[in-house]
């Protein structure tokens, strides 16, 4: 390598070199299976699209999405965990006033949403930004079906007052199977991996002079919840559901507690 | 993992996952360089296509090729040695005569290849199909520029008689750059290394009841040979080079030594 190498890309390529070598010794690397290696990635590459991250879906499913949430955000105890952000992410959402709806297609067991955005200490955090995104009833986000799903369905963004509070009107999201019909899929499928995702509600929260939240909230009693494909559980962001009024109609409150950027403790 | 799963799937998969993620931890991989990382494997798999195949090439420059080689052919001390394939194998080129040409274009320094197919006895093998191809003058495989280099331009198979002998004229071929257009050759520029292989004529070596060699000739002196962009070179693979004639007339000796399928020993 030459002397002008930026040390960190240098440092990182060597790693990854002696860590492939030594899987490939370790497992005795077949020629044929290099060609399976080499074919399965290429149609991981070519699948890839505007709609379409297969790539992000094979970090997710090898544990790899989860372990580098982990490395990049370790914090104190009390502040709100993180979990994948997920290929389903959209920049912009439409900003909603508190207490509205993000539900355009009326599809759905109605809930409610809502809680505080605070610091470590218990305070509220105003003019924090609460980007929000889930599933349809059908387990489809709108990207997923551009034309048929209305944009923005089941998307938004709610910017909090001097109190905090965070509160807007969704559905229940559903457990959904991630995209199975590409190279990753089939993968799954020869070693008998369901693909699916524990219901689950996206957030990312952000606020000035405090760390940027990406996780979830998880459906409590899901059937999928110790066995996500993409391992993106845990228990603290394990999420109360209660009904409220009729049958199909629900509230979740969770808080999301924020901690300050530039702290020397832990990260 | 499901029960009915191929134990060596689930044994491959399981120390992949391992390795991926002991490289993670050691590097303590950042979040913007996982984002590079999908970036980067998008880029590889969208820029391959019939003509092109940047995974191959990623493996090749990780050395991960060279040492699937080293793992898959194991033979005895005598046996020719092999080497990486590399993309521009062409199966089915044309039969030719013993002693043809398979310069189509009439560009390059006039080469003779010469020598034998012979067991670890030293035995003549007769019926060996000698498989050959290499760059033109200007350092290209004719699949990289058809329609401009004729089609089969230094290829041709070649079948022994029962002196195991081969001949064939071809170019002294030249040191070339892998392709490093794409997202492997600007990954080569960033860490200093140059994209460029010692020159070298490619052969794969097929008998009935022998295993099959797939090597190289290289071209002795090369400037490259200590330097090869994917690991290549191996010593006992660097050939004789030697005038004849005239100063672009030259004669290369080389005999392939194969070894019997089937072997106990060694493999
Ligand atoms: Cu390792
Ligand atoms: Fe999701
Ligand atoms: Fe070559």
């Amino acid at each position: 390598m030459g002397a002008s190498t930026d040390p960190r890309l240098k440092e990182v390529l060597a790693s990854l070199v002696k860590h492939l070598h030594a899987f490939a010794k370790e497992i005795e690397l077949r020629q044929e299976e290099w060609d399976i290696a080499i074919d399965f990635l290429t149609e991981t590459g070519q699948i890839c699209s505007e709609e379409r991250q297969e790539f992000i879906l094979l970090s997710d499913v090898l544990g790899l999405s989860m372990l580098t949430d982990a490395i990049n955000n370790r914090r104190p105890s009390g502040a709100t965990e993180s979990t994948v952000r997920g290929p389903f992410h959209v920049a912009n959402a439409p900003i909603r006033e508190m207490g509205d709806s993000i539900n355009l297609d009326g599809k759905g067991e109605s809930c409610q949403f809502e809680g505080r955005v605070i610091d470590i200490h218990g305070d509220p955090i105003a003019g924090a930004c609460v980007d929000v995104w889930s599933d349809d009833a059908d387990g489809f986000y709108d990207v997923q079906k551009p034309g048929e799903i209305p944009k923005w369905n089941n998307r938004g963004r709610f910017i909090t007052g001097p109190d905090g509070q965070y509160r807007y009107t969704g559905i229940k999201p559903v457990s959904y199977p991630i995209p199975d019909d590409g190279p990753v899929g089939q993968m799954l499928g020869k070693i008998g991996r369901h693909p699916f995702r524990p219901a689950h509600m996206h957030f990312m929260v952000t606020a000035p002079s405090h760390e940027t939240i990406v996780t979830h909230t998880f459906v409590a009693e899901d059937p999928y919840l110790l066995d996500d494909a993409v391992f993106g559980v845990k228990e603290t962001l394990i999420a109360p559901f209660e009904h409220i009024g009729r049958d199909t109609e629900w509230r979740s409150k969770f808080d999301f507690v924020m901690v300050p950027t530039g702290r020397e403790d832990g990260k």
